[in-house]
């Protein structure tokens, strides 16, 4: 029990963003230095695998030219940890305010607020379906158009000559489209790029990603997506579905819009980050849902994705969200589609039904579809390889705005400009049948009656594209045609992924996968005899499909049923499962999934499953943050200010002590305050003046923290007068009496597992005295990694 | 602060088994009176919803001569809590000997752990597949032989008369396996009666339900089912698959069988509760895969009903587990049936695949539908309620096993009986069609190429009937045959359920639905235009049978998928989801689901996802049971063979402490050990003689508590001589140094939350100085729950 009792001085240091080191001098705003970065202070017994400072310090003079007057650049290597992030309060604060409505609460209320839970979800489910029914009506419309002026264009010039100007006005229409959607993302909300997918994993993972549920983050995001499809890149819309159905979520929940200022004065109840997240889960899963029609998909996604705490009400809740998504946005389609009330075909992409019959797998094809996932796995890892190299470059080189959405403008006319070479050199002629009529058939140089193949593939939104490579007649493509357009595809998709548009990668996987996995139905069988169960190639576009996005995203399980819902057949579960495995081995080994590499380039401090195998030697002791800034239960508003003032050390939970003989350190834990609590406090100035005994104490409610909650003001917008930097602030009725501690000798996966089943943000270490010696704060958590040369320690870094 | 100090001393109790009255007398064995059981000791200062004591005596008193002699009944109160249902420890006891191996472990070490966790997982679903497999195989053959010599039989003697002869043929038929099936499962093991699938959830909830997962409770069990389903009860394989998933699991994990006293060396790791539950979950879930052809769903089953903290990785690997069984039973029965490799109808039960183009549903027929859904709620209840009453009536009057055979007899003469009786009064022929061949076409009364289609329901194996209802014609059965079958399957289906065979609720749950939604189709159908939508009955034959199974079993989000993996077709998806949740919501109104009020009836500590809602008025200082029975950290070993010896309080629990000054009351804690780490200590006798300064102090090794593993002697199989009751024995190595703790003041709902989460044994109540005031286990949190009138709570009894 020697050497545990560190030195802790009460008003020193407690930190959500853990261990920053005391004598590194820290800026603020954007004249900070870019790498400043502090190794984690003392404790910590803890070198291997540590970066030395010197290498750090070589590698990044010579970028800093480059990188200066950059105003919100993300620091462009995976071994830092940002600590810009904060946690969200999964743990109630479980105060007295707190305590007493819910104990003023009957049975009935109880009942009430659940079956409002029910109403939300609900609501969430409704709003998705209709953004996600918006998204598909505008972006097949606007495709229809596009499409169309294109092909008279082209068949006007088809006979006469100069198709290049077909070819320049196809280009220019897309770059029209891709310049209006990369604008609006670009300069009015960057959240709203990508697909938003890493961003919700990070936001159940319980990491709060600024401004990324906000109604305008939705408002660009569907803009974007619209653009950056009908501008016909390499892109999908579904993906950007979750994150919008997150949105939504987030909103809807509150029963108000801060940015509209609009309050409706309902679901108060709901106004804390518990509440939100568990909804956001919902909305997450209503956009799955919505996208692919895979409502159990959807609920898979949100608990692979986010929950730790699994929680029987929740599931149901959030399967309940996915089901009315689904729902609606399938009615809504059918009336649009003039076939009312007809729902069999969920999801904005619709793989059009596998007949069992026609596609039946034998257990002799099981190695060949492992063998596919295993190249699924390889290409994936290519794809992601590739693209973390672009997305460097992108960090370093293209990070204003109109460069952005130059690139973005480039990639669009280049898409064009390959797509249109590829069918002009193709001649892949295929007779045009009426029972598979495609949408937009290109003659081109064909004869009469038939249509340029290449052109289903390229002159397509993607989900048709992909449709018809699931389905149509063995035949229809032939094997150089679809070589070719996997290779172009591939490195479109790979160039587009990470353009500032907001944009899914779920489908030009699919695509990829689709293609190649034809191509190797048709290779397998031309060399077995015709006629034999290889003979549909359908089957293995699907698996190929399957096996691409896996090896990409390196989802498994919620995968899976997407893939079987989606296909409308169960059959395909076991063949889709193992793929989907192989290609997640196989792609681990080389590199981690796309959506894991893109959350590592933002420095997010994303807590896995568990903690690294290998850090049974680390104990709390030497992972805590320490020494600790503690307030007293009476505490001088002056010495609050001054400590959340402090812009060197933006602490967001102090432990509430009690000295039980004066000068005692460290002291006695009482209880918890966050920031946010403290902040609403100076605010409604709830100080006790010495002089007249306790009269101008307000009487503060929960609903004064629910009005100030999400976004508290800064410290630096309370005014606080020099008489009341002498009052007192009676913290006892706000505090969290009763915070999760541990003692000092307990290891790091204890520690984490404590953590992450019960979404802590603030976990106070405690002697066996109940002293505060320490606090472990997610940062602390997530700095451990397991890396090549074992267990790493990740670097701290103020961007 | 006031009043919280209560009086601790350091050796009187500290109890898993909570608040055992201090006073009353507690007897041991099987001389104890029926219905000893105590209120909850002091502390308390909540008697809402209690039942008198009075009342309780009154209605014990009649009761007792009827009971006496009685081995090991079940008490018959659902408001009652045992005290003889243990916890699982699924929190690792990170003492000193567990952190040095997980030390000294190396990277490489872990990973060869992972896999071979997967390894495990791939066993497990091997065997369980192979279990379906046999299981599947035996009772189609017997039942094909069976109903071949009765089917002979009855067409020998339709033609001269005599049918009682055939009758009693198939009586005697019947109650001879049924016989069988009941004396191994009445005589041998008791636990394996039933479905398994309560014993299950309790396991997977975190209770220890004694020898539910030993070698001859699976040897039993899968005995005991071929013959209930063989004997023509109205029952089905499948729940019991899950049983029997779980115990392959818990055997193979292992690595060695301790029934066979055989070990294998292997898997020495995994000898413990966390892994070991782990390994059941998976287990489960590749039950159900085997039973329905679902992974999915049997992932889903695993997680609604037993994993409360999420793991990805563990997840995956009940996934892994399922596909296996599903794949490996496949397999099997493709080669069984000749058609080797066709693996695309998996599953012990298979519904057919429904085409989706024949059978696609419209809006208008949601409401449909819900109504569907709430007639099944209806129905379920009423089946649960007179399930309920049987179930009290047994355990008071059958409870001796040869009345349990006799009665199971009965059932199966009864069944027997009244099956014949409405064949042989049905005049209900369908022509012989060549494409819907059934199997054991009856001709009895009808023209020649007709047949009896009463017979195909009743004259057929359950999994045989429900398919026939889904998928025959419309026009195959009229209704009046369906309403009487509806009629007296369900009551057969309700008396059998609950008898001492070994046998599930799902397929007869099945067929009843599916009986009435096949006649509410053809009523639909009769009172509509022919040749609408409306105009197959399969449709609403499938969506009753989800309807009356939901209603049966309240399960949602795994049931659906359950069907939807079983019919092979998504687009029932979204109406299966909302029958089953119109259900539960019906059903609830009324009466619990089966497995819970079967759960009750056991008096289970069952903790369910939330603490009840109106729970916050409640603290730990409450809920914990105190005084609590300590140790300190040297302690005497005649102190801890006399404290483990103690009957009357059969702690397994005890927190270590140390007193800072002599004498002062209640100590620190410093430390949590087990009764089953005692025992392995006193065992060993790594006792510390004084005066040979610690000379004969053995190193013990984990080895030691995992070959001790899971059953520890007894207490009184230890001898202890007066001269080593002198020595003492040092905790420090082996007990947990860093038990969870929560304050005094902490609100019940935040215990529990913690308690769940991390699936604790025992949570050590603290004072503001780190100071042992009272423990909290898996009973002081089961005893609340919410009843009609508010919050309740629930006696202890011992029995």
């Amino acid at each position: 029990m020697a050497n545990i009792t560190k030195k802790v001085s009460w008003s020193s240091r407690a930190d959500e963003s853990g261990a920053t080191g005391e004598g590194t001098p820290l800026l603020n705003g954007s004249e900070q230095p870019r790498y400043s970065r502090q190794l984690s202070g003392g404790g910590s017994i803890f070198q291997i695998g540590r970066l030395s400072t010197v290498d750090l310090e070589e590698e990044l003079t010579s970028d800093e030219d480059s990188l200066r007057g950059r105003p919100k650049e993300i620091p462009h290597n995976e071994k830092l940890l940002s600590l810009k992030y904060e946690s969200l309060d999964y743990d109630n604060s479980e105060n007295q305010l707190f305590l007493e409505e819910e104990r003023r609460m009957s049975y009935i209320g109880f009942r009430c607020l659940e079956i409002s839970r029910w109403v939300v979800c609900g609501l969430i489910g409704f709003l998705t379906g209709l953004i996600a029914c918006f998204i598909d009506i505008v972006v097949e419309t606007l495709a229809g158009v596009k499409y169309l002026v294109v092909k008279e264009n082209i068949e006007k010039f088809t006979e006469v000559g100069g198709l290049s100007i077909s070819l320049i006005l196809w280009a220019v229409l897309n770059s029209a489209f891709v310049m209006v959607g990369a604008v609006i993302v670009a300069f009015f909300e960057p959240i709203a790029a990508g697909s938003g997918i890493p961003q919700i994993k990070c936001y159940l993972n319980g990491v709060k990603i600024p401004r990324v549920v906000r109604l305008k983050t939705l408002v660009v995001k569907v803009g974007g997506v619209i653009c950056s499809v009908v501008g016909g890149l390499a892109v999908g819309k579904e993906g950007p579905m979750i994150h919008s159905g997150a949105v939504v979520a987030a909103g809807v929940s509150q029963g108000r819009s801060t940015s509209l200022k609009k309050d409706f004065k309902i679901f108060e109840y709901f106004r804390r980050d518990t509440e939100k997240r568990d909804f956001v889960s919902a909305g997450a899963a209503a956009g799955v849902s919505a996208a692919f029609g895979a409502p159990v998909g959807g609920v898979l996604f949100s608990l692979e994705e986010g929950a730790s705490f699994w929680n029987q009400m929740l599931t149901w809740r959030i399967f309940f969200a996915s089901m009315i998504s689904t729902f609606t946005l399938n009615f809504f389609l059918s009336i649009y589609h003039n076939n009312t009330g007809d729902l069999s075909n969920p999801g904005l992409i619709n793989f059009g039904r596998f007949e069992s019959d026609s596609v039946a797998y034998n257990l002799y094809e099981i190695p060949l579809f492992i063998a596919m996932g295993a190249i699924g796995g390889l290409l994936g890892a290519l794809f992601n390889v590739l693209n973390y190299w672009l997305t460097i470059f992108r960090i370093r080189y293209v990070h204003r705005p109109c460069l952005q959405v130059m690139e973005a403008m480039l990639v669009a006319a280049v898409t064009a400009t390959v797509s249109f070479a590829m069918i002009y050199f193709s001649n892949d002629c295929q007779p045009l049948g009426p029972e598979h009529a495609e949408e937009y058939p290109l003659q081109l140089f064909c004869a009469d009656g038939e249509y340029n193949s290449m052109a289903t593939a390229f002159f397509n939104t993607p989900e048709r594209s992909v449709r018809s490579l699931f389905h149509n007649q063995p035949g229809t493509y032939n094997p150089l045609t679809l070589g070719m357009f996997t290779l172009t595809y591939f490195f479109l998709a790979c160039w587009t992924y990470g353009l500032t548009v907001s944009a899914g990668v779920f489908i030009p996987s699919l695509l990829i996968g689709a293609a190649w996995g034809r191509l190797f139905g048709i290779l397998l069988a031309s060399i077995t005899s015709s006629g034999s169960i290889w003979a549909d190639p359908g089957k293995y576009a699907l698996i190929g499909a399957a096996a691409q996005l896996g090896g990409i995203v390196r989802m498994t399980l919620s995968l899976t049923v997407i893939m079987v819902e989606a296909t409308g057949n169960v059959t395909y579960g076991l063949p889709i499962m193992l793929v989907l495995m192989t290609a997640k081995i196989v792609g681990d080994y080389f590199v981690e999934g796309l959506y894991d590499i893109h959350i590592k380039l933002q420095s997010v401090p994303f807590l896995h499953w568990e903690a690294p195998a290998t850090s049974h030697w680390l104990t709390a002791r030497e992972v805590m943050s320490s020494p600790v800034t503690c307030f007293n239960r009476i505490e001088k508003v002056g010495t609050i200010v001054d400590v959340l003032s402090n812009t060197s050390t933006n602490h967001n939970g102090f432990p509430v002590v009690v000295h039980v003989a004066p000068g005692d350190e460290p002291a006695k834990l009482c209880g918890l305050i966050l920031r946010s609590q403290l902040i609403v406090l100076l605010k409604h100035k709830v100080f006790v003046e010495l002089a007249r005994s306790r009269l101008t104490q307000r009487k503060l409610q929960l609903k004064d923290f629910r009005d100030a909650y999400p976004r508290f003001p800064p410290i630096q917008s309370i005014h606080v007068s020099q008489d009341e930097r002498e009052c007192m602030m009676d913290l006892t009725e706000f505090m969290n009496p009763t915070p999760y501690t541990v003692p000092q000798e307990t290891s790091l996966p204890r520690v984490f597992k404590l953590f992450r089943a019960l979404g802590l943000r603030h976990l106070v270490v405690v002697d066996d005295q109940n002293r505060v010696v320490g606090l472990v704060t997610r940062k602390d958590l997530a700095r451990y990694h397991l890396g090549k040369h074992g267990l790493e320690e990740l670097h701290l870094a103020q961007t």
